[in-house]
């Protein structure tokens, strides 16, 4: 039998835990396995194309557990109510190949993501950082206000969005939390005296929502959005003024920001960073760019996460996903037979 | 909701409809595909190697459905009393890229195995064939066996597997289906006489289960087993009298039979021989070999069949796999919010 991790369930998890403090520790379990980054199995990502969007498989492997998230990304699905990108993900043992949990992750992605943003600022930003811009109110907006809160200790937030409505949403969401919130004018009013800038617009196209002159030296920026093949936030001088650091070369070079700029342009690879391997912030006056897409590592770490997590449960939710013979060579016979004990423990 | 589709139930669809009759309906989907199959978008498999197994992504798609399939392969797993292959796929709508289905395939796998193999032997088979040799007694062979007696009307089985334990497994459970069973001495002799030789042993190595003595002219020898690197059951001698043919030719040069052969070596893609763009079987005394490794679009035949038919049940399984907010921005409302209607739909 297969774990199972639905919407409702990690919802109430989060919910008992507390987000804050989930997504720091998924930060620290996410760190601690970007620490051993070459003990793992890394793959390109597998893309379909449709003319409607694209679906991906992602996998990642160490020597005890393999994950992979399905994952789409339609830009169109808002138009429909559905979510722009939504995902699933499964965890096996690697040692007999068995499936060992099968968990939404439209919402751990969220959490992750934001974690992994939080996580690389911890390494890049500086330390008495207290304000964040966020550019971008959309569903990533408040788990990476949260994220940052309690990592960094943020403590104000410059928010901008072009759509007043999800200003107001995201508003609404972060009330009571103890972070001042000054609505900017405009993306340069909100990026004007803050440390930290979060870049999470959602519209896919070659965008120019941070230019070079918006960007005071010191400035970590954590650029979130440009996360696939013709979708970019920032323009090309701040990527030149700054470093930058990635998750995997290849794959950002493709899809992050990175996409701009020549094949050969100098990036680190956050890993390197954490283990001590390349420096991250050198001075106050640097500044250093998170140019963030998403890597299989980190949903390996977020769906290795929660299983641990769930197996610490009485409630845990299991499919028949897999068919279990008493004898394994006759799978014939579990279909014919009036009856199974190892199938019959069916899903709660 | 996402719809599911457990082993339960499936073995449940399995035996309402009977086995036979979803072989057939599964041959008919498939062959329906491959006639289209410059339509599909093909990829390699995605494969994860340990110490112990693999495990592999399987991925296709048409303009309306993308299919996968997740599938382990681990020789050692039997002696664990697990199954040495088992899976799980995942079928979703190409335009919103959302999950419609998550379905057990270890059973499906066998069915869609042998229907494959049944369809590809109407074309390549002699058409008053009746008795059938199968070598190899393990989980696939009475599928493989109940697919030929249905689609070719075989009426005799010359079996034959080293262990006396899993011959009499296959004995009891073939019972009572009108097919008359020769237990023979050795594949030598269980392949005296056949129209047809399926080869479907299990052991993960470079056997020799056949040499070109044993074939007679105008054999179909329908080789199952020989589907990963370094498994083999044919001579390459029979390779070379008969006239091979193939799913994905790229794969199968890896994981078939084909690996024992030069890189050139002549072959035909089932698709071309069904579209009537290329010669199946030209005369009686041909010997035809299908050399199956198992193709992507096959999973999605069965993913897609599998899936049409449970549309039609009222006793749909559904899974909150995906999370829906009203406001698709609002992904982290709904994790604070006391109700959401979309999301309260929950799993039956």
């Amino acid at each position: 039998m297969v774990a199972y991790l639905g919407v409702l369930q990690l919802r109430q998890i989060v919910n008992e835990i507390g987000t804050e403090t989930l997504i720091a520790a998924l930060a620290d379990r996410i760190e601690a396995d970007f620490h051993r980054w070459p003990e793992f199995d890394k793959s390109p990502r597998y893309a379909s194309h449709s003319a409607r969007g694209v679906v991906e498989l992602m996998p990642a492997a160490d020597a005890e557990r393999f994950a992979f998230k399905y994952v789409n990304g339609h830009p169109g699905n808002g138009q429909l109510g559905l979510q722009t990108v939504a995902a699933f993900g499964m965890l096996a043992d690697v040692d007999t190949g068995y499936p060992v949990l099968i968990s939404e992750m439209t919402i751990l992605t969220a959490l992750r993501t934001a974690a992994t943003s939080a996580m690389a600022a911890r390494h890049l930003a500086r330390k008495d950082s207290r304000t964040m811009a966020v550019i971008g109110l959309g569903a990533q907006s408040e788990f990476q206000s949260i994220a940052f809160s309690e990592l960094l200790g943020i403590e104000n937030l410059r928010i901008w969005d072009t759509d007043p409505i999800a200003t107001k949403k995201f508003l609404v969401n972060m009330q009571g939390r103890g972070i001042a919130i000054h609505v900017a004018s405009g993306a340069e009013d909100a990026a004007a005296g803050a440390d930290i800038v979060t870049t999470v617009t959602a519209d896919k196209k070659r965008a120019r929502i941070l230019s070079g002159n918006m960007i005071a030296a010191g400035t970590h920026i954590n650029a979130v959005g440009g996360d696939c093949p013709g979708k970019t936030e920032l323009g090309p001088e701040i990527l030149e003024r700054g470093r930058v650091f990635v998750e995997h070369t290849p794959q950002t070079r493709i899809e992050g920001e990175l996409q701009q700029m020549p094949a050969d342009f100098p990036v680190t690879e956050l890993w390197q960073v954490i283990r001590g391997e390349a420096p991250g912030r050198t001075g106050r006056d640097d500044i250093t760019v998170f140019d963030s897409v998403g890597f299989a590592i980190e949903d390996f770490s977020a769906l290795s996460l929660i299983y641990d997590l769930l197996c610490e449960r009485s409630d845990i939710a299991r499919l028949d996903l897999i068919a279990s013979p008493s004898d394994p060579r006759d799978l014939f016979g579990l279909l014919t037979s009036g009856e199974n004990p190892q199938v019959l423990r069916r899903a709660v």
